[in-house]
């Protein structure tokens, strides 16, 4: 059973960094190391055969490692003496030899990230598709624009995707690049020195990164955590960004909008009480799943002090919330996309809402064809009475704009009704949803 | 097998917090509620009898209720739907009535976080006893003091286990007052007003409180969240207590220190590769679970924004932040008590560090005592000066101040050795240490 | 100039944590320091006289103590050499007397956490006041109640405002605990043992907590940092609570929503561009300067670590963050009562908004009323089945059903109106106001 | 008078982001507003050069727009009605022409953020100057390597200072990209569309941008908050690198490990009451600099929820947490470089503390050259039981192993001499000293 608190992880992601994928990619780097030894003649090649072989993580008791973790202090120390009693007597004296544990449970981390990373993307990608069909479909469907959570000037739901798409297209673009410039392979030995490798140190180092297609680094970076910080800023910012989408959505979902809607489905978002409900669930996991996950990033971004060659705390939190925050993001973007594909929008709410305060908000466009007559100063004032006595009586602005003398000098009744059209005032709407579709398809596709 | 990211949760609060617990809480709360409703006449006797006489969680599908959970928006949806299923038919109208989803779920968090609390009060109690006893038994042993981790002036071991002492025995106080005042029944309804209830409202929730041992709020509190904070704030605050203890730990087990040590067992604290290491694994394992204890609390801290009658996203982000703080909360106390379990103290060491820098810790004791004759001004300066000098040449305190005429004149051998002798100049540290013990005993007992 | 940066802090709160008033603050620990040891005999009464008649921030030069303050690490060392050098000649070898720098600069913080606590408590009894006024004017005005942003059943204004006050009662109960148990006296000297006081050292710390109305410890608390954490989070959860009211306004002041309204003023919340526009102003810099606050009492959470008889940056860290929690609280606050003082509410858009639904919001109401003839789960599902009917077909809930056969039969067309009436189904909610109100009056009057 | 809680704020970062500079910065905006829009018809000439050469912040009363802006929600827009009243009366219908205030707050924010980033560059160079030379010249010099607080095998020091050096440069690199990449330009009129503007829109854009060195983006960016986010994590990541320095220099001047020592100065690190200290003033500065940043960091990244076109709390919380973030951040390096400046390396007492545990940190060494003979596992075990040994009889490691027959058979005593010299063993250390060093003068000169 799934505890409760683990509500909000993604599955897929949890099994990237579970116990035994986790012990998986240990024995991977391990089986890269001995190879990679092997071929710089440091052990023998048959003990390297031996040790190779052996590493399959389903041939260990993985709950015992984890067990014998808590008092050895990590996972290594069990594993590779669970290892070395499994390959043949010959190569066991050559198992691990010259590296740490951190070498080996860092480089598990880096390989998690990187699967960890293609997923998310993966994830994100979907709701991305998804929001570039929208803002095309949509691109010049009319429907309020809202700044501050009061309607501004009108925008088209093809614009709100297209931002959308801007946030997933860029999200997917850092995490691509983290994972080309951030993933190393971690081999240092005791204390960072590679002491007990003599002088096949770098040649062991390179082929360990290339056998698991990392990059090896200048220097083995025990205690220099940035880029691991990387990789959980990208992550945390992703996480924001389908925060940005769900809570626009629920924003759109309120009764009093509905201009959006989830699709519904047997037993979803019904309600335990209230027979007419139906609740944005996905929109609302997608957002607590966001929140998580940014905070793992917090814990992560404030979690100083590595101290010396290893760290004694801050290397073991790492533990924990890096993959927190890669099973909260991912929950969260898979949420964001399963509202995204069975979203229901709706036009004409999006009309009516638009109109409902009696032209306010074209205030804007009239100020702007006063101001070519009346300069922008006094317009502006204009358009501010004018929006007064229109909201004070219940009237609307265009009855307000052409009951007053001051305004029909200037314009025409003609003049005043195109002024004070939404459809004639999404400016560049249009424009910038090609822009981001565009852009969208030739960044990640 | 647990996964790698919960390395650092207490299993026993893990069974607090669980999936069968928290369905159990659940019904709990069902059960509860029928028994009042059939009280108050708004449902029969056998209605009530048959919902509670069902309400056990080892009779249902706890994974299925788990996964219809994530469309249905939460736990209570797909459990109300079994248990309703599972009742005597008779009875079936009656289940969960006049109540709301919310109402359930938070009323089995109220009762897990009891659980809670009065486990991590057991596991901080643990500590406490033990350092009450390092207190007492150390309360005259003399160890260098440090500010800015600078030696400043002596100490006794004692001393620092009874700060230890008192942050843990505020610690337990303060849980227990949250437990005391701050543990309510929710019960509402739909949007917090009961009205399905009619006028037997009030005399229904006061008896589920009864009966679940826990206290009727004046008002439903669905999107009044701070007594969730006021839990979670005394579970971090407890966190941070206990890292300062392993904080403090882990720099007296440093080499160069050498003070402290972990007691050493089978498999513990060894290296993959260095033969002579024992590390501090139970400190590290404390301080990386207090980080992330923290970490949770200050996502819930800054988890705002409940909206209106019921929060979509921030009521959600409680489901796995809250029984996280209380997880690694309780891992932190378990870790610690272990460390202190089994506590190497040096005594010896302790006596060699202080003496280490020839007497410069005394500077103040030194300065004192020459301050009864030159006043405090010159005899600051005049020992600040003498501790450069001794610093600079490498010659002891000791023989510096007998070297200069200025002390001697004032001063005799006998007086500046009795001025810098550590063990005279503890002040009120036992008195402290008599202190601190007799609260915890007096407090927590 | 105040800073943009410094845009969420509130002047007077500013004031109290302002460098003068800290050097007061400081000072009035050097003057009750000098007269308590003239009382126990440890300095001659003259010198205590002169001392204290020279500890006057004006008289300082306090910008030039700041400065000096980078070098020396903080502000205790300028401020003392400072005063040293201030008063008689005489005087002057007894200033500081076994004092350390953090004896003065932790009781100064307490001092100004003292009085920045009774500040925060009478910007947010402004707000307590409004709500406690609201929550009766608006005791049965009908809204709707809203979970997971729908509408689900009626409730009242009042309620809504009950529940605000409920919030603000407990956050003044809570600061109002903490002045109470949790502000000391910080006096342990070097490394917290008095050594150089002799036995005089409790009497001396008594009477300065008596001088300066704290609590005297039974142990210096340097480095124990729990009861900072208690103010500070009894901050931050205040913070919290005047986020929900101002995060509540926001949406209720939606365009789309209209139940609230900003009071307008010359200059307030226009916008630069567009004429129409009356933004939320005060809500917003609630919003955002609740959001501050609750991330510097994160901080303070996660600043865990404080080193053994004196922390090396996390103390330090206190100096910033432990202001700015209580400068940013105070002005959420502030705006929050701000907004509260002007608020408009109209009762009629809030009617039009309950019945914008066709009566969906009472569909509880009806299914309850069904549930008492054809049960619980029929009733749900018949009226579940009548909400969907009428949301596809835009048909009003009422006329669904009275449209229904298996409604009529059991219920007159009188009937399904009285169910169907908003105004009839707001339970408990006046009941509920009441109980808040008195509560709040008992409580903080 | 700066105020305490502004200790960290390193004063050049704070007059970048001072109340004069961003005036300045906002009419930087308003002036390349103005001349675009004449370059492309949309106002005449003359109105645009007469607003340019008003755009200048000393003509402005500062703190009066500042005040203004509290009520008007921001400070566009009493700076632009301050500038329409100072510009020739014919142009004044001209200014701010289409544009909203977000396009002049965001525009100075990124303006200022450059600056910011180029000062916080310049003094995380410092530090890394320094590092640099200090890696070379203590190239050899041989220290503990320390993993988990406990002595491990050899490093040098100039390995240690490598390592800060690689953060320092990748903090740089890090800074780099994100000027590089993320600086944009915010125009998008009242909602992100432009509509005021017609056809011009894009030119604008563009030559907007082009003024002020800036990118022109696809689209406006009004709610899309990522490109900050990334902003500010680049500074929460170098925060993070200088505490790793300022955390590893603390732990190294403890008093019983003294190998390294801040310089001293007149008025600098000492005590008010004990004469002998010399505290890390700066290491304590940069540290708690740097803690503070990163919560101002984390705060920006759990800043969720900018809503719809324009977010109403979480923008504006974006006006005191990036000014924060950089100014501790700033102030972080700047206290390092210091540190960094005057450091004091004590070279005899690294080698002293290397051989002060009895050669236990060589017993990597010796296993090794066990190995060759006996196999790792035999050799490990082994040299476990001799360390259990030398420590348990307080005998050295070397004398243990000349005195143990199992490996005086297989070694020599010069073998076991040699096995155990630990400037022998310190690996790769200068390879990987030339290599950051390398790294660091290419990549940052």
């Amino acid at each position: 059973v799934i505890e409760p608190g683990r509500d909000f992880v993604e599955p897929r992601m949890a099994e990237i960094f579970s116990a035994p994928n986790r012990v998986q990619r240990m024995l991977d780097f391990e089986a890269a190391l001995a190879r990679a030894e092997a071929d710089a003649g440091v052990i023998p090649r048959t003990a390297a055969d031996a040790i190779a072989k052996t590493c399959t993580a389903d041939w260990f008791d993985i709950e015992s490692i984890r067990r014998d973790s808590v008092t050895a202090g990590n996972w290594a120390i069990p594993l590779v003496k669970a290892l070395t009693a499994e390959v043949d007597e010959s190569a066991r004296g050559y198992v691990h030899w010259g590296a740490t544990s951190q070498d080996a449970i860092d480089t598990a981390m880096v390989l998690q990230m990187r699967a960890g990373i293609d997923l998310l993307v993966e994830l994100l990608a979907e709701s991305g598709d998804i929001c570039s069909e929208l803002a095309e479909r949509h691109r010049a469907t009319p429907m309020a624009g809202r700044t501050l959570l009061q309607q501004a000037v009108p925008i088209t739901f093809g614009l709100k995707a297209a931002h959308w798409l801007e946030l997933i297209g860029r999200a997917i673009e850092r995490l691509s690049t983290v994972r080309r410039d951030r993933l190393f392979v971690q081999f240092g030995g005791a204390a960072g020195t590679l002491a007990s490798l003599g002088e096949a140190g770098p040649r062991v180092t390179e082929s360990i990164a290339e056998q698991l297609g990392l990059q090896a680094p200048d220097l083995p970076w025990h205690a220099d955590r940035d880029r691991v910080l990387d990789v959980a800023s990208a992550v945390g910012i992703a996480s924001g960004s389908v925060a940005k989408i769900a809570g626009d959505a629920l924003l759109l979902m309120q009764s009093e909008v509905g201009e959006l809607r989830e699709g519904s489905a047997p037993g979803k978002g019904g309600s335990s009480t209230m027979p007419h409900k139906r609740n944005p669930v996905d929109a609302m996991g997608a957002l607590a799943s966001a929140r998580l996950a940014s905070g793992s990033v917090s814990v992560l971004i404030q979690n100083t002090g590595h101290q010396h060659e290893r760290g004694a705390g801050p290397w073991q939190v790492e533990w924990a919330a890096v993959p927190d925050c890669f099973c909260f993001a991912a929950n969260a973007a898979d949420r964001t996309a399963a509202m995204l594909r069975t979203l229901e929008v709706d036009v004409e709410r999006m009309a009516h809402n638009l109109r409902s305060d009696g032209g306010l908000s074209m205030a804007e466009s009239l100020s702007m064809r006063l101001a070519e007559k009346l300069g922008k100063k006094d317009a502006h004032e204009l358009v501010e009475e004018l929006s007064r006595r229109s909201t004070d009586s219940r009237m609307s602005l265009l009855d307000a704009a052409k009951g007053d003398e001051r305004v029909t000098e200037v314009l025409s009744a003609e003049g005043i009704e195109t002024a004070l059209d939404p459809t004639a005032y999404t400016g560049l709407a249009e424009t910038y949803v090609d822009r981001a579709v565009a852009r969208y398809r030739r960044g990640t596709r």
